[in-house]
């Protein structure tokens, strides 16, 4: 299998777009800008799904439901948020399609089936959400809703690029109804909690938990909590957010309930979500020119196994070594893969699973048999190593748990050593050009000030981190007092 | 709780509506002819998913994800699989929305944002994964594709009932694609088999397997093999089908392969699926006057714990013997509720779990802990019995087993109890009226006949069973020549 792939250094944006399809993961399809998500694809976000669903689950949620459609009036009644979705909302306007007269065997839209009122297909689902649950809110017995949902959801973006931006997309959203303010906020504090957690431990991504600016807000939020991870490249890419809604949405939808005192209160929200963005996040962290590096705990196949030989008999003998093996590795939870095509060669298939990231490959052939070894190859450092069977499979556990520490590790390296703090707006383009990463700087606090670096710079803010230190500075680009620093970066 | 179900008896299709709502699976929503899952009801459905999704992977089906629209264009290139669905589709044709000059605050569908080619929502996927497929066959070591999907589709239906038709629902569909026709056909009998495998062994649903008539065979496919079962109030519902494709999506899309030989040829495909309908047909199956009845595989709460105590210290003893009672029922991978909430009484809660299906109810009060007893409900013959605490979770799980056993074998009973052979149309009629069920009846083989029959009784040929007696007769409406009974119903 010959890989040609377009190395970072030489076009890090061509890179990631022809490793997303060589690797299996997707590839674009014949409507604009929607994305097919390749089995092998597909497996890695399954296992996200079921840790992501796991952590909501014990985190006290439910799973659920809700239609595919907004009507449009349904749509506006929350004012910021319709209009933050309005230019990109794919919209449903008739039902039935007809015969086409003028074109025998063809269809056309008929006319006569046009919809009384428009349905948005949703770009989020707060407004049908939310319009149902003034009908499961009465009492604050009935509060809090702690409610989720695997969906997919269309955002009609112009330019698309695989799991990064693409029409259609598969996520989940929480939402989320309380009581007290107090309580929501908790709430979206502890769902970005749960994502950076899901990203450090089973993604093996670091990231940088914040509050965005008001101008990075979702639309309808009162406060957007985010995770940032940076790429290799330098960029910034938001990998989750969680928004405390305030009463907006109670008030937009009339959602009240009687507190224990009897008052009528209006319910308040959150809203948190991540998507099959995390699939991009995945692939840029942590994948080299060779091809994809995965976490073992994200890799469908962990471990792959190729047998070298030129005999049926060296086959016979090496496929009985690696059955003992495979049953060692299966008793483990190892996903292993015996690799016996005989249509291919093992330089072929090695290079194969390189590109697919399988975090360890095992190489036996006939002078393993007879010393009683394994060659053991590590995808992420690419090295190599030989291992004798006696206790192979506690060597390999103990490896894919190393790698995964590594991968994060290496991740957390690049990360740290590309957040720069800068004190002047030279020095602010300098490093952003030179080096990227998040530029750790003073900000005014104005939107206006906000937008001017962004004009000029194309660095926005990715966030005010929540661990940032309160000190007096002044602004890189106005000068005017500040009260810390916020982190900006070129982003995804 | 006061659950003021209608009975069956009254009004079946009225205590069906009701039930679902009440016991908190779905509830109807400001979308026409969409429904909300809720909790409870996903909860349900995530058990069906789990369980096919696990038996496809054994069968060797991957799992991926296609775009949820598909041009028009790309829609139409199968003619009769087209015109089969032209009639319920939504379909997308602008994708902006700007604000409304004559409504401030509200939006209007932007006319200069309108699609040059108009998208359809899936009603099902096999134009744009053949219009996939093309790209990922070239020869006969790509074969065969063995896909599966979840996911949502929309067929504009004018009239709908929670979970039975609704004009969103979820599913699962398989797009399988092979090199010979035998294959193809073996994997679409494949399949039916493990379709009826799941409904009668997981959902304690017993089916009978066969195929369609032409008339009611898939649009596109070339034969459409089914499972059907029939409701407590003698209609019948098609539970799930499998179709054979044929070639005709391998011609439409120009999907060919190299043999082995180097010869180009069409490829042979198969589709199947299940969808949330399936939910409908475990209300209507098993639940009686009282609510649900689910079988425990597909039990969220499979026992349910109900303490009896007028004061605190009651409480606090019963729940101790609660506690160890719980982790013994975990150990077991029992889905254990302790229901102690302080602001319901006891009848109360056993009306409400009654409701909600729950397998086994256990209720426990201070005669209980005195005697070293517990005494233990079953929803399904509504039956007590007081146990010794001693070893009490072992005969818990093999009561969960009997009464998955015994719900399969009374609705088995049911459903027997309900094929009637009959000889002459007079007869047809007779049982159809006074007994419904599936009547078993020699026709002529013409869609003529199956169009006049369906016009004067409403009963359709369900399927014409796999394991049918060939056996020369007349038709019971013409008198014409038949090889072999059918199977007639009225249906869902």
């Amino acid at each position: 299998m010959g890989k040609n792939l377009t190395t970072r250094a030489e076009d890090y944006s061509k890179w990631y777009n022809e490793l997303v399809v060589k690797a299996d993961l997707a590839e674009n399809s014949g409507v604009r800008g929607c994305m097919v998500i390749k089995p092998y694809g597909y497996a890695i976000w399954e296992k996200m799904q079921a840790e992501l669903d796991r952590m909501f689950k014990e985190t006290g949620h439910q799973n659920a439901y809700f239609p595919l459609f907004v009507p449009k009036s349904m749509f506006e009644a929350e004012e910021k948020n319709a209009e933050g979705f309005a230019k990109e909302c794919a919209i449903v306007t008739h039902y039935r399609l007809k015969n086409d007269p003028d074109r025998p065997g063809k269809l056309m839209v008929d006319p006569n089936a046009k919809l009384e009122e428009e349905l948005i297909v949703r770009p989020t689902s707060e407004a049908i959400i939310w319009s149902t649950y003034k009908g499961w809110v009465q009492s604050y017995r009935d509060l809090p809703l702690l409610i989720n949902q695997w969906a997919n959801v269309v955002r009609w973006e112009m330019r698309t690029r695989l799991f990064l931006r693409t029409a259609e997309f598969l996520w989940q959203e929480g939402h989320t109804a309380h009581a007290t303010k107090t309580e929501a906020v908790e709430e979206s504090e502890k769902m970005m909690h749960v994502y950076a957690d899901f990203a450090e431990n089973f993604m093996a991504i670091p990231v940088i938990k914040g509050i965005k600016t008001e101008t990075e807000r979702f639309a309808g939020a009162e406060e957007t909590y985010c995770i940032e991870a940076l790429m290799q490249d330098g960029k910034a890419l938001q990998a989750g957010t969680s928004h405390f809604l305030g009463q907006n949405f109670a008030k937009a939808f009339d959602v009240k309930f009687a507190t224990a005192e009897g008052k009528q209160e209006y319910v308040w929200g959150t809203s948190w979500g991540v998507s099959t963005r995390l699939m991009g996040a995945l692939v840029m962290t942590h994948s080299d020119d060779q091809g994809l590096v995965l976490p073992p705990s994200l890799a469908p196949i962990q471990v792959v196994i190729v047998p070298i030989y030129k005999t049926e008999e060296q086959l016979a003998a090496i496929t009985e070594a690696v059955t003992v093996l495979t049953v060692a590795l299966r008793k483990l939870q190892i996903a292993v893969k015996y690799d016996n095509r005989t249509t291919q060669k093992p330089g072929f298939k090695f290079a194969e699973w390189e590109l697919k990231g399988v975090p360890v490959r095992i190489a036996v052939g006939p002078k393993d048999l007879e010393n009683g070894t394994f060659e053991v190859a590590r995808r992420d450092t690419l090295t190599k190593e030989v291992v004798s069977k006696d206790g192979i499979e506690t060597y390999i556990n103990d490896l894919l748990a190393q790698i995964q520490k590594e991968l994060f590790e290496k991740a957390l390296q690049y990360r740290n050593t590309h957040v720069t703090e800068v004190n002047s707006f030279e020095e602010f383009k300098a490093v952003l050009d030179a080096k990227g990463g998040f530029v750790s700087a003073h900000w005014d606090g104005t939107a206006a000030t906000e937008e001017k670096i962004k004009d000029l710079t194309k660095a926005t803010i990715r966030c005010i981190p929540l661990d940032r230190i309160e000190e007096a500075g002044s602004c890189v680009f106005t000068g005017e007092n500040s009260v810390g620093r916020v982190l900006f970066a070129k982003a995804y």
